[in-house]
Parts: structure tokens; C-alpha cells; sequence
């Protein structure tokens, strides 16, 4: 009596339907229960192709299209609640299916983030995951994109950088010879990203602004400064890197702009005010997520400006990536 | 400074987004302020080729769009509270957009279901369109599709069949040669489904268990039945059918078999205790939704049977449309 598609859910997706609010993924909809928090709402699709590619391993194309959203949250400030998922499929391969639940499922418990519903559909295209996910702040407290001020210090999380790198030698970029370790350590930062969960509370307590850097450094920094209506001085030779990243850089094979403006990083950009910025770093510190000052906010329109070594300003020709 | 797709935002979807929780678009989330309701969340994608057709007007794509998703919320008695939108394309063309998002502005203000955030990816295949759509229900009030009880009568809004008549007709069948004005009334039917959300209250207050049917009626009958553990009996003769499908009915340009299993009706299929339905038929009349009793809820484990005129069980070679 079932279709096709609900014995797909019920196959594959309804183990991850751990919320009582889910009802086991048997009713149209799911519940959020009430709370005194507000609930914030995020969504990111990712697409065959575009995102992530053909051949990627199943169960980290479903990582990547969770943890892009939590990367969202965790820049919100905001704690994760669940998520649904919309699942557009070429036809319903058991093996492709089985390995993206399996990744789905347990990236949804590490992060405390169930699946609540969800649509799967055929499609004649290209694979597409699109997810909403929900996190709960206390009222108004959700960190905008809007808070920046002059003086606060610029900041961000983990490494910049390594998943563009990734991405070139997973399309055959040859440049710099690196051993395999680190090809697949690059490779890896491209198809599962890190969302930084654990820094939510610090960033909720201490940051003026925040997003996440999912489209290139610059591009987002300058994305934050405008809506704070304030601008930014970076200095790029503070901004962190991996040790294959850092390695690459000195031997040429790419500059510090394809760096800040390559896309795929999830890592939190946020600003934090000087009185606050010992506290963050203390937070930051306890919840396991390194943390670096690249500059300061400073008044004013301009695109911020990133300052080599010998403090001239380095050259972007593009700032992120952009669909169209 | 703006990316590409950040001015395609700004300029098609900003006036859209008309909840002090959408934040303008301008920020990585959105928010859904607290409230003592339960929050019901529902997500419907419609992709090109599948669930829509290359040439419909991109203002009806919208609204069907977001309109399955609203059919949703009011098959559950929950109220519409907002919606995000993922937005797959080949490439931004103004036309298009300048329609579409014409199309999603009026429903989403006619309904009082505005924009909240969403994502635009480009693809290289079909256009797609996923909505999640956010509904509020006093506590523990969503309508599940699991309370049927033996001897509920079972009902229907509005009309059914029109849509898969309409679909036929879009993809050049013959059968049954209408006028002008009958086959465009069906043809509208496919493309902007209307979501009975005038219906939500009632379907709070007096269902036992209700879906909207989207699949199929008699498939999606039998999953209600499934989840409440119950069969049913249909008198076919009292399916609602609109004058251009009893038309063709009589004329045997179609059986009734093709009517109950054709997809997107996206009317509300609801069990009503007989003790509530005289109530519920006013509540629905001063609501100005047609309602119709098809049938009666009956113990047991089997697939709800159609009956035609004669007494006699109607086969149903498929009972509704599945995706794989």
C-alpha cells in the first residue's frame, strides 16, 4: 500500500527521526514545540555539480548539506533544534541512499540536531539537498550581521582557505606537489566542513556581529561590514592557515586573494568588542575552537581592506563567489 | 560590493519579506518569535517536469509553489506563520523572476504567510522550487493523520480529479473535447492549487484526522487509514466533481478510477465524528469551503474500498502517484 517514496523514508530516514515532534515522519508535518527562546531559521541547498561533486562519497555529501546549515546556526548564536530536509533524486539507488542516511544520521545526533520531516522528489537533473534547519536563542538575542563597530576586533575560526585548495585538486588542479596526507586533509576540509557548534554560546555572549564564511572571506567580511555600515582592516598575514595551506602559499602555487576569496571555509567570521575579546578567547579556548584576531573595524564605507606584509593593500579581482 | 545573487535577493525578494523576523533579507537567518502556539512545519518541493511544466507561467510556479505548502498547514489546523524558499535555477532571467516573484508576493500577502529567508543556488538541470512553510497551533493541536475512528464520516473539500484532467490536457491528451473555458478552468486547476486554508479552524475543531490530498485520494485515503489503523468504504458516486469532469466522465473520456488516483487535487481529506459533523458542514459553509461526505470510516486492516452505483468495488490498478 505504501509507494515507492514512503518506503524510501521509511527505509532510509525514519531512524533519524529522533524528535517526538517528528512523529516518526508519518504526518505531513512536525512540531516545534513552544519555548520562551526564539526560534531561528536557516536554509542552504546544495547542488550535484555546483557544491559538491558527482562522484563525492554519499554519506559526506549529506554532512556537508547538515553541516552548512548548523555552521549558520552556530554564527546565530543559536543552538540547534532539527532540521527537514528536501531530497531531489535521479532514481533511488540502495547503496547511494544507504551511505547518505548513514552520514545524515550520525552527524544529526553528534550535533543534537534530529530530522523532523522532509520531501523527497525525482528529478531528471542533478542531485539537490536542501535543508532548513532550526536553532533556539533566547528573545532577541540572535547575533545579526548587523552589530559591527569601529574598534571592535575581526575574527575567525579554524583555518581559511583549505577547501578551495580542496576543491582545485579534486578538479585536477596540479599546482604544488603536496603528499597525500595533506592532499587529503585539504580535500576533506572541501567535502566535510567543521561547524563550529561549540563556539554558539560564546559567540551569543561576546560577538557584535557574526556569519559564516561560506562564499570567501573577503566577500563575506565585506558582506558584514555593510550591513554594520562600518568598514575593516585586515591584516592578511595574521589570517590563519593550515600547514598545507601555508606550504602552497610559500611555494607560489597560489596567492593570499585566491585564499580569502575562495569559498567552502564554514567557519565563523565575527567581530568582538576589545573589552570583551579576553573573555571570547578564554571561551573559545574551553570550547576546543581556535580563534584568531585578524584585524580591527574601523569607521567608514570602504570594502575592507586586506594589508599585506610590507602594508600595501593586496589586490582582489574577485571578493567571493557568486551564483549568477 | 554585492554578489550577484545577494542583488537577485535584494531586488526580487526583499518586498517579500515583510516580517520584522525576515530582518529585510539582509542577515543569515531568520527568526519565529517565541509564542505559547506550537509551531507546525511542512516542506513541499516542486521540481520542472515533475510537478510543473517548462512553459507555465513562472507567476503560476510560484504560487503552486507556495500553495502546497499552505494546503498542508490547513489540512493540520495550523494558522500560516511564514515560509523560506530554495530557489534552484539555470540563470537569472528578469522576466522570469519579475513573474515569479509577482506571483509569490500576492499569495504570500493574500494568505498571510510572508517571506522569511530562503537560499538561490544555480543548477544546471530543472528548476526547483522548495518551500518550507511554518504554521501555529495551539499546544499539542496539530491534526495528525492518525485519529480516525470506525464510523467517522470521511469528507473532502472543493472538487476532485480537475487537476489531473488539467495536466492531461497540458500534455496534449485528446480525450474528450471540452470548451475553451471548461478546459482552461482545469488546466488552472493543475497550475494554482487552492489551499483551503479558510478551512483550518474548523479542521482544528472538529477533525479527527486530516492530510491533504496531493498523491491521490484514494492513495492518500488509504495512507490516513494506515496511520489510524482503520479502513474505509467510499460511495463513488458522491466523489465531488466539477462540470467539465463529469463531462468527460459521462462521456467515458475517463473513469472514475483514473479521477481518485490522479495527483494534485491538494484539497483537505478529513474524518469527522458524527456527532461533529453537522457543525463542522457550518463551520465550513461560513468559511465559503465546499465540503463533501464521500463515505465512513470502518474497523479493520483493509485498503479503503471504492463502491460504484451497483454496489460493486471499483478496481484500482494504482492508487496514487508515487516519485520512485
Amino acid at each position: 500500500m505504501s509507494s515507492g517514496e514512503d518506503s524510501l523514508i521509511a527505509r532510509y530516514f525514519r531512524p533519524l527521526a529522533t524528535d517526538p515532534g517528528a512523529f516518526d515522519l508519518t504526518d505531513d508535518a512536525a512540531i516545534l514545540k513552544s519555548s520562551a527562546d526564539d526560534l531561528v531559521v536557516t536554509t542552504d541547498a546544495i547542488v550535484e555539480g555546483v557544491h559538491f561533486l558527482a562522484d563525492d562519497p554519499p554519506d559526506t555529501i549529506a554532512r556537508k548539506a547538515l553541516r552548512v546549515n548548523l555552521s549558520d546556526l552556530a554564527a546565530k548564536g543559536a543552538a540547534p533544534a532539527g532540521f527537514v530536509l528536501t531530497l531531489a533524486l535521479r532514481a533511488a539507488d540502495d547503496a547511494w541512499l544507504t551511505a547518505f542516511a548513514r552520514g545524515l544520521g550520525e552527524d544529526a545526533a553528534q550535533f543534537g540536531c534530529p530530522l523532523l520531516g522532509g520531501d523527497t522528489v525525482s528529478t531528471p537533473g542533478p542531485l539537490m539537498i536542501s535543508i532548513t534547519a532550526f536553532g533556539r536563542v533566547p528573545p532577541a538575542r540572535m547575533v545579526r550581521r548587523n552589530g559591527a563597530k569601529a574598534g571592535d576586533r575581526v575574527v575567525v575560526t579554524g583555518t581559511i582557505g583549505d577547501a578551495a585548495l580542496g576543491l582545485d585538486f579534486l578538479k585536477g588542479g596540479t599546482a604544488g606537489a603536496l603528499g597525500d596526507d595533506e592532499r587529503e586533509m585539504l580535500i576533506g576540509r572541501y567535502r566535510v566542513p567543521q561547524p563550529r557548534v561549540a563556539l554558539t554560546q560564546a559567540v551569543r555572549d561576546h560577538a557584535s556581529a557574526a556569519m559564516d564564511v561560506s562564499d570567501g572571506l573577503a566577500g563575506d567580511l565585506a558582506k558584514l561590514c555593510a550591513a554594520s555600515g562600518v568598514s575593516a582592516a585586515i591584516d592578511a598575514r595574521s589570517i590563519p592557515l593550515s600547514a598545507p595551506a601555508q606550504a602552497l602559499l610559500a611555494r607560489g602555487a597560489f596567492g593570499i586573494e585566491s585564499i580569502v576569496s575562495g569559498g567552502d571555509d564554514y567557519e565563523i567570521l565575527c567581530t568582538i568588542p576589545e573589552n570583551r575579546f579576553e573573555a571570547f578567547a578564554q571561551a573559545a579556548s574551553l570550547a576546543g575552537v581556535r580563534v584568531t584576531a585578524i584585524g580591527t573595524i574601523i569607521a567608514g564605507p570602504a570594502v575592507p581592506r586586506f594589508i599585506d606584509g610590507q602594508g600595501a593593500e593586496i589586490a582582489l579581482p574577485r571578493l567571493s563567489y557568486s551564483h549568477f
